[in-house]
């Protein structure tokens, strides 16, 4: 469990990480993985540290997944270099920026879901010492980016493997929650139209932490893709996925006013927990807490109401679990790392701002 | 109106600003301050950039407001030297900063809601060369911080007068949006209170951009305090606080699929869009668009759903004004400024991040 007593003193607002509790949480999802004979590539849009990608790529990742290309430059500047950028990516910087990246990472791969990505990539591919590997992004149910039947995605398929510069490398969906079975009919046919016309699909990847215990089954997935599961969060806690004992980051705050009965008011708001709700109610879980909702933030205030159970004084250190923490450690340049037994280390939050 | 055509070229997703309807609107609000007889305070939370806050002070401000000790940290490196902080400082680390921040402005100011923060403040101030003001805050129907009662914002008054190192500044509060009458009605009977022990009442302070046309009209306020207004959003066009051409500053995005009838892709989401509703549907206004919303953001996709009468197609910049202009200048370091009739020049947010 993360524990406020080691980092009580630090000021606040800001992240601590419990590292032993993410180290286990990586172990966990790469051993069911192992297990059930999927690859496993972590999204590192959770934590955006050098550090942990290599704890995960240590663990047996395959490679890791960034959903920006500033992103994957901040990790092959760190030494990852397998590299997967799910997004399609558009413009002559940053088709320029890709190729620069390409030409020092061991492997880079794109996801596409029209031609003129398509025609765009070739474009900046076509004179490269080595083809770049483009998987074909399908909308399996999510209603994001993605060819929307099998029959597309094995058109689309076929131009990335006539054009010069590229090589199709498979297919990619980021499922609806719960969507798993769908995403995976979807993928079996498409699979199966390849074939029909002679193409090999060496990868079908899919991803999300909610549904990552449940993948393996469907068949068809070859890889993995998960971001959240590192250091887990309120909203996996609520959807089941995970226990409050399992969430590796929290946000330490101070009640900084008890201006009325039942309300507390902390120096955390939607510039540390942002207001995603992901379907909950409130902003985030006070950890320890047996009756308290934080009901409302503004900027720099989060606003708890709390019953009879709960009690709190002006100075006292809570720690948060965001809804979303994939978003949290967006907002901070640099969290606290508590080491098992030690002292809290500061640790930069490496790949934080990257939006391009 | 903020205009596309100079900045479609910019590498997405940045924030683009329009300098001179910045600056019209700086000027737009200073002057109807200076018609009501109110001091005007900007609040520099929602730019965080020097160069706007001297702009503000150039047009008339009689200094600024700050929500941490960071960005006034921030802010005096830049030379702006009358700073007021509406926040309850406490813990030993921020009240030492503060007292250094205190010693290298011309005059710092911040407030409370409790003995628990007056004590602290006085502690830290007690030796001081000069004393530091404090402002008591009042919860007038927000329901965030503050004393609940005139009663109590008096009781509160009289302990900061007579605590070593501090002098009582005045009363402070953020009122609910189209709270102000209840504001006026409490700052009034705390004011007579005062006077009744003999405690003089400086300033009586309010704030927030949706209701600055109506405080003056209420007579008891004596300084306005006000930060979105500098590039309006979202949130106060559909308030009726201003038009769409007023917006400064929007989200320069990329269309980047277009996977079904109706839908399109931007490359912008929650990383730069931020979740922020303010109440509305969706999540920010494509400028120029008839008939399109955003009806959902992952973090670094925005999808908008969009009638017959819009079309988009890929790789086509597009402009949002977000919700709330507030947390999306906290997301990006960098922001483009479009000088008129020039070419966007880069510059820094100078205190994004100052979580502290």
């Amino acid at each position: 469990m993360l524990s406020i007593e080691k980092v009580e003193d630090l000021d606040t607002p800001c992240i601590v990480i419990d590292e032993a509790i993410a180290l286990a949480n990586i172990r966990r999802l790469q051993d069911h993985c192992n297990e059930a004979g999927l690859a496993l590539r972590p999204h590192i849009k959770t934590h955006k540290m050098v550090g942990f990608a290599r704890a995960q790529m240590d663990a047996g990742a395959v490679g890791i997944n960034c959903q920006k290309i500033g992103e994957a430059e901040v990790m092959a500047d760190g030494g990852l270099d397998d590299i997967l950028i799910t997004f399609n990516i558009l413009g002559a910087d940053k088709l320029k920026r890709l190729r620069r990246l390409a030409a020092r990472v061991s492997r880079l791969a794109v996801t596409a879901d029209s031609t003129v990505t398509v025609t765009g990539l070739s474009e900046a591919f076509a004179d490269a010492e080595r083809p770049l590997d483009v998987l074909v992004e399908c909308d399996t149910g999510a209603g994001r980016c993605g060819v929307q039947t099998p029959e597309q995605a094995c058109d689309l398929a076929a131009v990335i493997a006539a054009s010069p510069g590229l090589r199709f490398a498979g297919l990619m969906t980021y499922p609806a929650v719960g969507g798993a079975p769908d995403a995976a009919r979807f993928m079996r046919e498409a699979v199966d139209r390849l074939a029909g016309v002679g193409l090999d699909c060496p990868v079908v990847s899919t991803g999300g932490s909610p549904d990552m215990s449940g993948a393996a089954r469907l068949g068809v997935f070859t890889e993995y893709r998960a971001g959240t599961y590192i250091y887990n969060d309120r909203s996996l806690v609520e959807r089941g996925a995970c226990g409050w004992q399992d969430c590796a980051l929290g946000v330490l705050a101070t009640v900084v006013s008890l201006p009325a009965p039942g309300r507390a008011v902390i120096d955390a708001g939607s510039k540390s927990l942002t207001s995603d709700l992901l379907g909950l109610q409130g902003f985030g879980h006070v950890a320890g807490s047996a009756d308290t909702a934080i009901v409302s933030l503004s900027e720099e205030h989060g606003v708890l109401h709390h019953g009879p159970a709960d009690s709190y004084r002006i100075g006292q250190r809570i720690l948060v679990i965001p809804n979303h923490v994939c978003v949290v450690s967006n907002l901070f340049d640099e969290a606290w790392l508590v080491k098992p037994g030690g002292e809290p280390v500061r640790v930069g939050v490496d790949a934080r701002g990257t939006v391009s």
